[in-house]
C-alpha cells in the first residue's frame, strides 16, 4: 500500500491561526503578571515623574547663575536651603540662591537647573562655589518628561517585561488586565508506549513526549494538562479528545500520525462534531506527518510520534501558531540569534528542513555547528541548542553561510 | 562635600560569586523540572531504545535480499509476518522474507534493515516487490544507538530543557535531584517611596524598583520575596535586612546607594554580624554606584534607586552573579544575539557603558538601533528591547558595528 500525503507549506500553516483567535480577559495581581499579555490600552492618569526631580546628587540653582564659572573663576552661591527625599521645597531659589538636593528630589520654584556636586566645593555651611556652568534643565527631568497625563502608555498585545511592570507600578496598577493562559492538553497515543514509572520490556517505549512537550508548552506561557496515555483504540482515541476538548483551548496528540495509525487519527477526529481536518501533511523535515484540525473552534494538532520529530514540530509550527493565538505578532529578540554556519549542509529542495544545531562563540564569532547522527535519535536534540532553517527553495547551505538559529 | 566612588571592573564583581557557591539540592516531580539545573550526574541503568527498531513504516528484512533491486527490476520477497505496535516478535527473517513494520516497530531476528513502503508494491497478501536495494542497517535504530546501559547522559549543572525532560522521562525518572531555587529578598529605600496603592503627593514617587527588580528575579529562575519600602532610618533598615536575610539566601536593596544615602546603607551593612563590603563602586554606565556585601556568607547587593539604572545593573551584574551561583557557567544561545549598530555611539574610556537599543530585522540584517533620550527616564527601556555594551576600552563604537545584544 503506497500513500503521499497531501502536504501544505509550512507558512500555510501557522496562518490557520487566524480561525482560532478569540481571546478571554482576566484580571491578575502585578505580581503574577511577568510574562503575561496585556489584554487592554493602559492610559497614564497621571504625568510622570509629576514633578520636576534632580538627576544627580548636587545643588539646586538658576542655570544662568553658573554662567561663565570655570574652576578658575568658580560662581559664588549662597545655600539657602536643604531638599529632603520625597518633600515638596517650602522655598524658591533666586538668583546666586542654591539648595542642596538628591538625586531624585524635587526641584524648588525658580531653579531650573542642578549642578553636581562634584563640580562644587562648599566654602562653608552657607556658601558654595561651583566650578563648571551649567545649562537650563542640566541634571534634571522635568514633571512630565517620562509619560504625559492621558497618552497611551502600554498597548493592548504587549508583553509584559521587568519594565513594563515597572511602568505598571509607577502609575499604581496593582491589578492588571490580561489575556488567560491557553490551557494546552496533551494526549500519548500508540501501543508501545508505556508510562515512565514502568518498566520497558522490549519493544516498548517509555512516555517521552508527553513531558518534553509539556515543556514546551510551559515555556510558551500556557497551562499543560496530561491527559496520559491512549492505545490505539477508537472508543479509548475518541473519549479522551472529547474530554480533553471540553477541559482545554487546544489539544495536542502525539503519535498514531505515520502510515498505518494515521488514518485511524484522522477517521477519531473526523467523526467529531463540528470537525474540520485542515492540514494532513506539511513539507517539513522532520515533521512531515503532522496534523491540524479544527474541532468545535478549537485547534488540534496531530504530532509526529517520534520525540525529535515532535520537538521539531513544536518549535516550529506549534510555538509560533501558539504566540500567535495568544496575539504576539513579532518574535522577540530572545528567539533568534544570527550565526555563521561551520560547515555545508545539503537539503532538498520543495520541503522546509529544520537542522539541529550546536553553537558556540569562537574568536567573537558565533558559530552554528551542525549536529550529526542519525535524526531519529534523542541524543541529537540534547547535544543541540538550535533548529536552523533551510528554505525550501534551496539545495542547501555552503560553511559560512548566515543563519538565524531559533533556540532548541 | 566631595566624593569620589572607589569603582572596580565588572568582570571583578562578578568573579566574587566563587565566595558564595554553596548549592542545597532537592528531589522534584519531573512535571516541575523544566529549567530547574541537575544537582548529580545521572547515569543510563538500560540502553537506548533498547531494541532494534525502524525508522520508517516498512518492511523488515534482510537487506541483501534487496540488493541489486530496481523499479525495473524489483525484489521479490514474502510477507512471513506483521509486527504489531509494542510487541515482541516471535518469528525471525530469513533470506527472501519480510514482515510488516511501522515506524518505532521492533525488529525481528534476523532482519538488519526496513525497506521503505513507499519504495515497496504489495503483489498480493503474502508477496511484495521493492523497488530500491537498502542497505544493512538503513532505516534502523540499533538497541544502543542512542544511549549505552552505564553512561553518563546528564551532568550536573545541566540546564533542564524539553529535551533533557525527554530523556530522563525515557530511563523512567520521575524525580529528579535538582539544585534548589535561590531564595532572593528585594527591599526598596528611599523617603520618597511610596506603595504603589498611594496617591503620589509632589516629591514622592511610587515603589516602581519591587516590582520590576522582582520580575527579573523571577525570570532568573529564583524565588522574589518583597519586604517593602524602609524609610531612610538606620534602625529600620538594619532590622529589616536581619529578618530578610534569615529567610533569604541573596538580597537586593535598591536605592540608598547615591552620595548622601549610601554612607547611611553602607553603615548598616557593616554594623552586621560577619559582614564584609566587597564592593562599592562598580566602572559602570549607568550603575556606577553599586554595593557588594559579604553578610554572614550571603551576598548583599545595594542598587541604584533609579529604576533604569537598578534594571541595568540586574541584567549585566546581578543575573550572571545569580546564573554561576546557580551553577550555569555558559550563557546559553537566547541570551545574546548578534546586531549591526545602526548609528555611531559615543562613549567615555574607563568604564563599561551599556547603552539601550531597539532590535529590528531590515533586509535580513539584525538591526539594533540605540534608544534615545535622558538615561533617566523609564520610557528609554520600555522602548529598548536590549542592552549593548559599550568595552571599557573604547571611546564608542561605530555604525556598522557588530555588536551582542542582551535581551532586556
Amino acid at each position: 500500500m503506497k500513500e503521499f500525503f497531501k502536504v501544505v507549506d509550512l507558512d500555510e500553516v501557522i496562518s490557520k491561526t487566524e480561525k482560532f483567535l478569540h481571546k478571554d480577559k482576566e484580571n491578575i495581581s502585578i505580581d503574577d503578571a511577568c510574562d503575561r499579555i496585556l489584554a487592554e490600552n493602559i492610559k497614564s492618569d497621571e504625568n510622570l515623574p509629576g514633578f520636576t526631580r534632580s538627576t544627580m546628587d548636587g545643588f539646586a540653582i538658576k542655570a544662568k547663575s553658573s554662567f561663565g564659572a570655570s574652576s578658575s573663576n568658580p560662581a559664588l552661591i549662597e545655600i539657602i536651603g536643604n531638599i529632603k527625599m520625597g518633600e515638596t521645597p517650602d522655598f524658591s531659589i533666586g538668583s546666586l540662591e542654591a539648595a542642596k538636593i538628591s538625586t531624585g528630589g524635587m526641584l524648588p520654584e525658580g531653579a531650573d537647573a542642578v549642578a553636581m556636586v562634584e563640580d562644587t566645593d562648599e566654602v562653608d555651611d552657607s556658601t558654595i562655589e561651583v566650578f563648571k556652568s551649567v545649562a537650563p534643565f542640566q541634571n534634571i527631568v522635568l514633571f512630565d518628561d517620562d509619560f504625559k497625563k492621558d497618552e497611551v502608555i502600554l498597548e493592548k498585545g504587549t508583553i509584559l517585561r521587568a519594565q513594563e511592570i515597572g511602568l505598571l507600578a509607577a502609575f499604581g496598577y496593582s491589578v492588571i488586565p490580561v489575556y488567560k493562559k491557553p490551557v494546552v492538553g496533551i494526549i500519548s497515543t500508540g501501543d508501545e508506549v508505556v508510562s515512565i514509572d514502568e518498566d520497558v520490556s522490549p519493544g516498548k517505549i517509555r512516555d517521552i513526549n508527553s513531558y518534553s512537550i509539556r515543556s514546551i508548552v510551559l515555556k510558551c506561557g500556557c497551562i499543560g494538562i496530561n491527559y496520559g496515555i491512549v492505545k490505539d483504540n477508537y472508543d479509548d482515541l475518541k473519549n479522551i479528545c472529547e474530554k480533553a476538548l471540553k477541559e482545554t483551548d487546544i489539544l495536542l496528540m502525539s503519535g498514531g500520525s505515520s502510515v498505518g495509525t494515521r488514518d485511524f487519527t484522522i477517521e477519531v477526529l473526523s467523526s467529531m462534531a463540528n470537525s474540520e481536518i485542515l492540514v494532513h501533511g506539511i513539507s517539513l523535515s522532520p515533521g512531515k506527518p503532522t496534523i491540524l484540525a479544527d474541532i468545535d473552534g478549537k485547534p488540534v494538532f496531530g504530532l509526529p510520534g517520534h520525540v525529535v520529530s515532535a520537538m521539531v514540530v513544536m518549535k516550529v509550527v506549534v510555538e509560533p501558531f501558539i504566540d500567535r493565538l495568544k496575539g504576539i505578532s513579532e518574535r522577540s529578540v530572545e528567539k533568534t540569534s544570527t550565526a555563521v554556519l561551520s560547515r555545508n549542509v545539503a537539503s532538498v529542495t520543495g520541503r522546509t528542513d529544520f537542522i539541529r544545531v550546536k553553537t558556540n562563540i569562537e574568536d567573537c564569532k558565533f558559530i552554528a555547528t551542525p549536529v550529526l547522527g542519525k535524526s531519529s535519535l534523542i541524543n541529537t536534540v540534547i547535544k543541540a541548542d538550535g533548529l536552523v532553517k533551510i528554505d525550501k527553495n534551496t539545495e542547501g547551505l555552503y560553511k559560512g553561510a548566515k543563519v538565524n538559529v531559533i533556540p532548541l
